[in-house]
């Protein structure tokens, strides 16, 4: 496959206001929130998942879902993003009229959806397409995730061909793009590019794929480079590495958007996004979380600059 | 240039008794690093860094090499590592005659060579010669290391041409392998490809290479894979990722011996080595230390198997 220019634009999405605090034990209030999203759109971030649409029975950290709608900061260039697991969610997220993307999600295995959504893979797909339609239909992009695509806490491993079929399946609504998810962070670099390259043997190059990695068995800066050399230029990440992981308690969750931006920028391919300002915004959400966060440039600081003997 | 195969046979080299504990706080004893040292052996590691022979004043966590080497436990396919910054720390290495590998250390920028060995890079090469040769008629393996390969706290950014230079002048005493070291956690891993081919160009193929990667910013998984991809299958890292980087004290040290494993098992390369042992190993070693130590596969397990239902 034919390497990714050096230079080329690299698009980031903070994901921190969602997976990341939907796995934090502490809730979160909706005024915290909203001051993160206003320290991650003066960083430059511009794609922010705000929310999830699910039951606030099982997760209370997302029950302001639409108190925190209705009070997102306009910003013109700005897209905000809600995460949805089934109608219901679809229904609240659309009604909420301040959303620009519905990321609708389809795990790749049966055990995964019976636990995550209550459903079967069959069925969660079928679902999604009917989803997307709806969510074109109502002038929403949609971006439907694929989670534990790269292995899965109940049943292991995850044939590669099971996820570029779900992604064929996908891919007839159009969608705008398409994220490969390793929701509980088991991805290998070579993993990574042999599973997109399946998913593009399926659906061809017209839709973007976008890939979403968790750094709790420290290999996601590899799965990000490696998807990026796989032609991957979208990527996922939460402010100082925010979140947790369900499936293994002590562990940590998604790559930190520093992190990321720190790849990127000794790649020189822009992100938009100011380091010193998310350094600020990872050190501001730790206080406020009460504890050191994994992300590592916001401890580590950035490349060296010369000094002066 | 040609992708390595998977299955290949990976040489992984701890280096948490010299590299991880040298960055500690805590000076931790002769005693507890002999049981470091046993239990690195039992996880299956065979080759082992156990000591640097530097000046007990300004690195009181070595003080004690000479009476850690007197007790190193004596294991017929186990090879003993030392590492050394000038003359008069090759002959108490020497002296102990329990070594097998001296790893001379040559920084690749002045301003570096000026603040930890009171030298000059050229004088720093042509003492790591001498050295090299010395090793050599005493029946040690040889094993140089070029420290800031890949970026300095001092100077900034390092031209790979001048990497490469070092490594053409160590090459001419032909040390069983050559070291190239991220001293402060800063390469990416598409600098980490184009360093290793600039070597290759000036030094061919004969010396084999070995990767040394710090995980101060995230990337040292990343880098172990590009150097892998680029034909290295000989890695430096530290149990539980022990230590630290004098030059970001909030920051973490040598990428962990056990997320390494964890990369190198999903690729099916061999390693000799036992995940549960090292884990064990890993929070052993953060209950001596009275710290989580920042290796992450110690916190979330390996790859999941499969569950019955």
């Amino acid at each position: 496959m034919a390497e990714v220019p050096e230079g080329t634009n690299v698009s980031l999405i903070d994901v921190a206001p969602r997976d990341g605090l939907q796995n934090e034990r502490t809730v979160v209030s909706t005024k915290t929130k909203l001051e993160l999203i206003g320290r991650l759109l003066e960083a430059g971030l511009r794609r922010i998942e705000v929310a999830s649409f699910v039951n606030p029975q099982r997760v209370p950290q997302m029950a302001d879902a639409e108190a925190l709608c209705a009070a997102l900061p306009q910003v013109p260039d700005a897209r905000y993003a809600g995460l949805v697991l089934n109608r219901r969610g679809f229904e609240r997220a659309a009604a909420t009229g301040r959303l620009h993307e519905i990321s609708v999600v389809v795990p790749a295995t049966d055990a995964f959806t019976a636990r995550n959504q209550n459903t079967t893979v069959e069925d969660g797909v079928a679902l999604a397409v009917e989803i997307g339609r709806e969510a074109g239909r109502a002038g929403l992009r949609c971006t439907p995730t694929i989670a534990v695509a790269f292995g899965c806490p109940f049943e292991g491993a995850v044939d590669e061909e099971r996820v570029a079929a779900i992604a064929a399946r996908l891919a007839q609504t159009e969608p705008s793009e398409l994220i490969l998810a390793d929701t509980i962070g088991v991805a290998t670099p070579r993993q990574v590019a042999s599973v997109i390259r399946a998913v593009r043997q399926r659906i061809g190059v017209s839709i973007p794929l976008r890939g979403h990695f968790h750094n709790t068995r420290n290999t996601a800066i590899a799965n990000v480079y490696a998807a990026f050399e796989a032609g991957v230029t979208r990527f996922d990440a939460s402010v100082g590495g925010v979140g947790g992981c369900p499936f293994a308690p002590a562990a940590t969750g998604n790559v930190a958007t520093e992190d990321v931006w720190y790849l990127f920028d000794r790649m020189d391919c822009a992100t938009g996004v100011a380091l010193q300002e998310l350094v600020d915004t990872a050190l501001w959400l730790g206080e406020r979380l009460g504890r050191q966060l994994p992300g590592m440039v916001s401890r580590a600081g950035g490349f060296p600059q010369p000094r002066r003997a």
